[in-house]
C-alpha cells in the first residue's frame, strides 16, 4: 500500500470501529493522545520534543465529550473526501466547510476555527498522518533556489533556473519528488531579504548548495521541506539567523521541535541541523560590535527562557553565547555584515564559516 | 540611453551640481519635493494620489539641514556604486552600510534606519527613479502562476510549469521581461491560502489568466509587477479580497496609491484595476450571511475612514456596499465560499463573476 492508501485505510478503520461499537450497543468511544504541556517531554535519545504516553478516552454519549467527538468525525469525513478527490483545503476553508448547522437544531458543528484546528490535530494522531497528508494546509511562505531539480504536480522544476525570484515553497511539500541533486548542503535563512542577497551573489552556485528562506518563524511547509531534504537526501542543513534570542529560538524549533507541535516532531524536527551564525565570535572576529542593538525588556525575558531550555542548559558552547549576549545586553543582525562590504556575507563570511565547519550544535 | 544610463546620468548630475556650487563658493543646496500629508493630493485627472508642487531647499551650510543633506549624498553614492557593479541591497543592509562613523568625529552618518529610508525616498524624487531602480529592495513576498513566460536574470520561466508552489515574486521586478503572454487577465489575491485553492484547481488554465498573491497588504514588488503587467501588456487586473474594510483598503491602495508612497504613484498605482469580490451582493446571492463575522471597534473606525475617502465618497456603488456593511455590522471572508463546496470559488464563483464582468470600480 502506498502512503495515500494507508491513510485512507486508517480513516476507514476509524469509522468502522465506531460502527462496530454501535452494533454491539456500546457507547462509541475513541482514544486520543493528550496534547498538553503536561504530556510533552524532551526525548534524550532522539533529541526531540515528543508527546508522552498519556491518552484520553472520548465518548459519544457524554455531554462533555460529544461535541469534540463529532467534530473529529466531521474532519475525518472531510479528509477522506479530500484525499479521494485529490484536493486540499486551507485550515480556514476547513473551518467554513465544517461550520454547518446540524439538522433539526440551531447548533453548528463548529463555531470557531480553534475547534476545527484541534480536531485536525487530534486526527493527525489518531490516524498517524501529518495534517498535510490529510490534505489540510496552512499558509505558504518562503523561497528556494539551488543546485537541485524537483518534480511537483508533474512539472520538472530546476531550482537553478528561476531568475531572481526562485521557487515559491508551497504549504504542502508532501508530494515533491527530489530528482537531480547536485547540492551538498542547505542554508536556511530567517530573512527573505538576506536570501535575496545570497541569491543575487549566486552563493548556491559558488558553494554548491541550496538556499531556503522564510520570513520570521519557519512555516510548517519550510520545516517539512528541510526535514525531507535532510532525512531523504542526507544533506546537512545550516541555519543562518540573527544573533538574538528570536533567531536562536527559530533554530531551536527547527532542531528540537516545539511544544505546540510536539505530536509531529518525528516529521518536522531536524536534530542534525547546525547553527551557522550569527555568533558572538563572528561579531568579535568581523568587528561588528558597533552595530550591536541594545536589548529591550522582552529580549531579556526571551533570553532567560531559552537559556533554561533543557537542550541548551547543559550545552557549554550555547551557555557561553548566552552569557556574552547577557553581558553585552545587546543583539546583532545578519545585515550588520553589510557594513564590511556589500557582498561580504557571500564572498567571505559564508565561505570561511563553511570551509572551517565553524558551527554550533 | 537606456534606463540604467539615464539614472546614472541623473546621479552624476546631482553630484556635478554640488561641485559647481562649491567651485562658485556658493552654499551647496538641493531642492527636494516635500513628502508630507500637506503636499499629497488626489489627482482627479489621473485618479491617483499624487505629490503636490511644494519643494524645500536643503543647504549644506545649515545646522538644521546638513545631516539630511549628507545622508542624501551618502545614499546617492551607494546607489551609484550598486548600479555600476550590478548589485542590490535591502533597506536594512543600506542602513548598515551608511551607519559608519565620520572621520575625526564620533558622529555616525545615520543612526536609525528611518534616516537611510528617508534619504532613499528623497533620492527617488531627486533623480526620478524608483527605489528598486536605484538598487534598494524591500522584502519579497508572494507567488505567481499562469499562462505567461517571463525572462529574468537570463532564465526563461514558464509560469505554467512550476508545480504547486509557483514562482516566488522578487522584491525587485524592474528587470523582468514579459515574453510569451497567453493570459487575458490577472487575478490578484490578498491571501496565499486562497491562491493555493485557485492554483490547485488550475483556475489560470481554465480561465486563461494569471494568479498572483501576497499575504495581507501587497508589497511594492507585487504592486509594481501588477502595474507593469497592466500598463505594458494591457491586461486587466481584478482584485479578490475579503468583504471587509481591510480588504477594500488593499484594493484602494492598489488602485489609487497611498499617502506614504504618493511620490511614486505614477509607477505603482493601477487606476484600471477592478474589484472582483467579495461584495455584499455576492454574500446575498451565494447565501453566505450565516458566515458574517461581527465587527469590532477597529473595523467600524476603519470603515468610517474609507467611506470618506475622496475617491469613494461620490461613488454610489461603493457607498451602497459600505452602507450594507454598516447595517450588518459585519464582514465576510473569501473562505466562506468553501461552505458551498470545496472548489465552489473556482468552479462557479469566479467563472460567473468574470463572465458577467460583475466588478466594482
Amino acid at each position: 500500500m502506498n502512503q495515500k492508501e494507508v491513510i485512507l485505510k486508517n480513516l476507514e478503520n476509524l469509522g468502522r470501529k465506531i460502527l462496530d461499537q454501535i452494533e454491539k450497543k456500546e457507547n462509541p468511544s475513541i482514544e486520543v493522545p493528550i496534547r498538553a504541556l503536561s504530556n510533552v517531554k524532551f526525548d534524550l535519545k532522539s533529541k526531540k520534543l515528543m508527546l508522552g504516553e498519556s491518552k484520553a478516552k472520548r465518548y459519544f454519549l457524554n455531554i462533555g465529550h460529544v461535541r469534540k467527538f463529532v467534530q473529529t468525525f466531521g474532519i475525518a469525513a472531510l479528509s477522506k473526501e479530500l484525499i479521494e478527490i485529490g484536493k486540499t483545503v486551507s485550515l480556514r476553508e476547513a473551518f467554513y466547510i465544517l461550520k454547518r448547522t446540524l439538522p433539526n437544531s440551531k447548533i453548528n458543528l463548529v463555531d470557531e476555527q480553534e475547534e476545527s484546528n484541534e480536531a485536525i490535530e487530534d486526527l493527525e494522531l489518531i490516524v498517524n498522518a501529518l495534517r498535510e497528508q490529510l490534505h489540510f494546509n496552512a499558509n505558504k511562505l518562503g523561497s528556494v533556489a539551488g543546485n537541485m531539480v524537483i518534480e511537483d504536480r508533474g512539472d520538472l522544476i530546476d531550482l537553478t533556473k528561476l531568475g531572481s525570484g526562485g521557487w515559491s515553497v508551497p504549504s504542502n511539500v508532501e508530494n515533491i519528488t527530489f530528482k537531480k541533486v547536485k547540492a551538498k548542503f542547505v542554508i536556511y535563512l530567517e530573512k527573505a531579504a538576506e536570501w535575496e542577497r545570497l541569491h543575487e551573489d549566486r552563493v548556491w552556485e559558488k558553494l554548491n548548495c541550496i538556499i531556503i528562506s522564510s520570513q520570521g518563524q519557519a512555516t510548517r511547509g519550510i520545516r517539512r521541506f528541510l526535514q525531507r531534504i535532510n532525512s531523504e537526501l542526507g544533506l546537512p542543513i545550516y541555519a543562518l539567523v540573527d544573533f538574538d534570542p528570536w533567531g536562536i529560538y527559530i533554530y531551536s524549533v527547527l532542531k528540537y521541535g516545539s511544544i505546540g507541535l510536539a505530536h509531529i516532531s518525528e516529521r518536522l524536527a531536524i536534530p542534525e541541523i547546525k547553527f551557522l551564525g550569527l555568533t558572538a565570535d563572528d561579531i568579535e572576529k568581523y568587528d561588528l560590535k558597533k552595530h550591536l542593538i541594545k536589548f529591550k525588556e522582552v529580549d531579556f525575558s526571551r533570553l532567560n527562557q531559552i537559556t533554561n531550555y533543557e537542550w541548551f542548559k547543559n550545552n557549554k558552547e550555547w551557555q557561553r553565547q548566552f552569557k556574552i549576549m547577557k553581558e553585552w545586553q545587546a543583539k546583532a543582525e545578519l545585515e550588520a555584515l553589510s557594513s564590511r562590504g556589500i557582498t561580504f556575507i557571500s564572498d567571505k563570511y559564508l565561505p570561511e564559516k563553511i570551509k572551517n565547519q565553524d558551527f554550533l550544535d
